[in-house]
């Protein structure tokens, strides 16, 4: 017969004593602080730094140059189509470790609990964030749970930060783009965000459309070795493109013009801009970036990214100029030119 | 006169544009995202890395070992005698580098503003962290800001995450912790605490109790140095004495006495321990340590702590034993021995 004779194991039990939900003592620093140390963060982040419980992680590094990235992480709703709070919370910050050219090693991980939250939500993000760690080659080594009252927190606030390595020779940076780089955009604009907004109007969009949360950590790193020249890299999430472009430009002293038609954006992504007054270039991703390469380099910078299943969209869509230093311009697709301005407000807020 | 001929100036006003809250909008990677940076942050953390502005920070390290300590800061109110929570928010993380040997180099600022907090409670806030992170001989290199809507947070809550380098030969932690190894306190317990239940409560104590915040980089750096044989070290925040002695009891499968009459309690402190039925061995401090040391240092390692303002009140208040492996006792001021659990609830939240 087809069905199982015994029912399937049940899920690993939560063994927190007689909780089902966090309550204030769990951040209390003492017994029940310990269990869900014990109970829920051990058993996910697996690791010798962090088993020994000593208030601080110690972990060995060569010498050299570090970077320090830290996000904090307040996504709603926690889970989404594509991904859930933990996993933006490793992604995230390896990310922008990643685009600096560092080569992401450790990840500190603090949670503000709000009372209440069920046990079972919160081991399903920490699950996710464990995974996470493990496809982008990091290890949780140290962390800190609080616990606030109901009403004063929004069920999980996540704050990663992270540590990673420059190789020697690597030095990017916005201050490096010039005028004649190629801007190069590593896939579709706008998944995550229009995700997250969708989920929260309670929309339908066409069945695919899903977050773009992934770890670019093996895209930069094959730039970086593939395209020795690489001047800048940046990951779009907050502020999307045109924060970053608007930031660089700014930095740099340099102007950028994009090509509308090279910018991919999926259809769905598009209607549902149209449907809710936004423009996919202010729209947050979380596993899209853009590189800045001298043009003699572009086409293998173009070839690395689209070898790889997370750039494998990617286009050259605009250059750097020096005829208007600090400014984003587009050529539209009806021919005109416009100014891509900063984002001034909030379109959508708790995006990540 | 002794009047001023002329109104003193006005402290430097907030150029936040129209705003004097916060708004969904500082927190969205924008144009307001970068005004906060602009106006609040940069002048107060001054530091090339974060100037850089870039999405990490990139410093120099030797090669050997790391220690990176993370920690979120939650604390009701969030001003109060002796401290605020960005005080609080640079010690704590410090503190918990300078326990392990570590002396600590760089900090992350990860903020999660509520919507509608003054930008003057924010700005006391970062003036406060700068002044403790230069007091702590740290740089605060990077950060992150985040907003949620009004009644999904609590005014501010911040996360440090510090790195420090550790000298070659120190290996310092709970696991080296040896039966015979005298156990000193650097200075009177539950200051802090106390202190932040008074002011939720509304009450007057005596004048001159106030939140014992303060950096123990110093303390430590001089006991590592005067002090070869030290064992081991521990702030004394979250679950006071208490939860340290048992935590690190387990981890060491050594046994803990204490002698009731050497442990300092303020009579102020005291008689609010008595008054709200707490023990100040389970009470918050936010600038005492705990040393395990052997019992040939213990005399040199008391005079190196007193000699620094921050660990003028030590004293030896007992020591290790291999008599009941994973259990701390007292020997009370009657004469009997009582055993000191791990705190079971939480007794004061949001404390930190």
């Amino acid at each position: 017969m087809s069905a199982p004779q015994t029912a399937p194991p049940l899920a690993c039990p939560l063994p927190l004593g007689a909780h089902e939900h966090v309550v204030l003592g769990h951040g209390s620093g003492g017994r029940l602080s310990a269990e869900l140390m014990r109970d829920i963060f051990m058993p996910a982040f697996n690791c010798p730094a962090l088993a020994a419980q000593d208030d601080q992680a110690i972990l060995p590094v060569e010498a050299g140059r570090i970077a320090i990235s830290t996000d904090s992480f307040v996504v709603k709703p926690l889970f989404f189509p594509g991904g859930n709070i933990g996993e933006l919370a490793v992604y995230g910050t390896v990310n922008d470790l990643a685009v600096g050219g560092a080569i992401p090693k450790y990840l500190s991980a603090a949670f503000i609990l709000e009372e209440g939250l069920p046990f079972s939500t919160l081991k399903a993000v920490v699950d996710a964030m464990a995974a996470a760690a493990r496809r982008a080659n990091v290890e949780i080594v140290t962390g800190d749970t609080k616990v606030v009252e109901r009403g004063s927190g929004d069920q999980i606030f996540i704050n990663t930060t992270g540590i990673g390595v420059l190789p020697h020779r690597v030095q990017l940076g916005a201050a490096r783009v010039e005028p004649g780089d190629a801007i190069i955009l590593s896939g579709p604009l706008g998944d995550h965000g229009i995700t997250i907004l969708t989920q929260r109007e309670g929309m339908e969009l066409d069945g695919d459309l899903k977050s773009d949360a992934a770890p670019l950590h093996e895209l930069c790193r094959a730039l970086v070795e593939g395209v020795p020249g690489i001047h800048a890299m940046r990951d779009l999430t907050r502020g999307g493109l045109s924060s970053a472009l608007n930031e660089m430009a700014a930095t740099s002293k340099t102007g950028m013009e994009l090509i509308e038609r090279e910018i991919p954006v999926r259809d769905s992504v598009r209607g549902a801009c149209e449907l809710f007054g936004l423009d996919p270039l202010y729209v947050a991703n979380e596993g899209k970036l853009i590189a800045f390469v001298p043009p003699e380099w572009a086409e293998a910078a173009l070839e690395i990214l689209r070898s790889h299943p997370v750039g494998a969209e990617a286009r050259i869509i605009g250059s750097v100029t020096s005829a208007h230093p600090g400014r984003v311009t587009m050529r539209t697709s009806l021919g005109t030119e416009r100014i891509v301005d900063m984002l001034a407000g909030d379109q959508l807020p708790r995006i990540c």
